[in-house]
């Protein structure tokens, strides 16, 4: 089995389109070089997502869907989405630890920290116990602070323009 | 054959990384949708990329490369540079108009504009001219004003970190 000979910690946060997508593209790629991808979504699991449909079919490709599929939007949060983000935490930091996966993507981990659904401190530990060929994506908008000290490789997805801000809907096969 | 009802004219543009990658995941939830996606890339066409090997294999998604697989530096271009961006972008007028594709996806695009291998002006009318139902995706640094005017939605890669800055090698699976 191919292994990466040093694996980083990147994080696509902003307001912008496309951090889950360039999270899929790079999985697409490192399958490409026979390398092992776990993408662990932490707030959107239970949708009929698009990708799922053919990431189900994709060799050594593995995703762990967590959480209702859908916004979550009460302060405090409800103990079930805390429950659910927590076992998704709980199974990211086994999986990491496992190093049986190349890359290992935390799908809206920052949202789940936004959201205080998990713990910063406990994010913060797993990266800090990262093994060293394991390479960590963890995607979302609003990215703490100590997140973004901790990676390697942070991109800003920055919304410039967007049609939902001129009335259109999520469409089947781009947004969704 | 689903087709989207209104396709949109999006811009990945920026510095950071990911906007490929973002194209790429995509085309990977469209083909989820069985949407048909074209893929032509205007610069990095004869690279072992790693996602090539992946997307050969799927279902729906067609890629047409062209370019030396050469980073371009000569001012003014080579006339071989500008001969290949020129096939890309004949083939993009092609099969944008046949309606055949429900996403086109113009990798590196707006590279091309900015190093003068296609006339802004070509660009600029095979955007106005883009039937309803087609999604266009145009990716790449430094995008020009005018195309961001015509686009619909902008994405804006921003780096803000990047380990090659701290002398890290691209990466085998991960940036290639």
């Amino acid at each position: 089995m191919p292994r990466l000979e040093k694996g980083l910690v990147e994080v696509y946060t902003g307001n912008g389109k496309g951090k889950t997508s360039a999270a899929l593209g790079l999985a697409l790629r490192a399958i490409g070089r026979d390398l092992e991808v776990c993408l662990i979504q932490f707030i959107k699991g239970g949708f009929d997502y698009g990708e799922l449909h053919v990431v189900d079919n994709l060799p050594n490709f593995t995703l762990k869907a967590f959480g209702r599929g859908k916004f979550i939007t009460s302060e405090p949060p409800e103990e079930e989405d805390v429950k659910l983000a927590n076992e998704a935490l709980e199974l990211a930091k086994e999986i990491v630890q496992s190093e049986e996966y190349d890359i290992v993507i935390l799908d809206e981990v920052n949202v789940a920290l936004h959201l205080k659904l998990i713990r910063l401190q406990d994010v913060v530990e797993m990266i800090k116990k990262k093994p060293e060929k394991v390479e960590m994506v963890l995607t979302g908008r609003d990215a703490p602070k100590q997140i973004i000290e901790l990676a390697d490789l942070v991109t800003e997805f920055k919304e410039i323009k967007h049609p939902f801000s001129k009335g259109y809907q999520a469409r089947k096969g781009i947004e969704y």
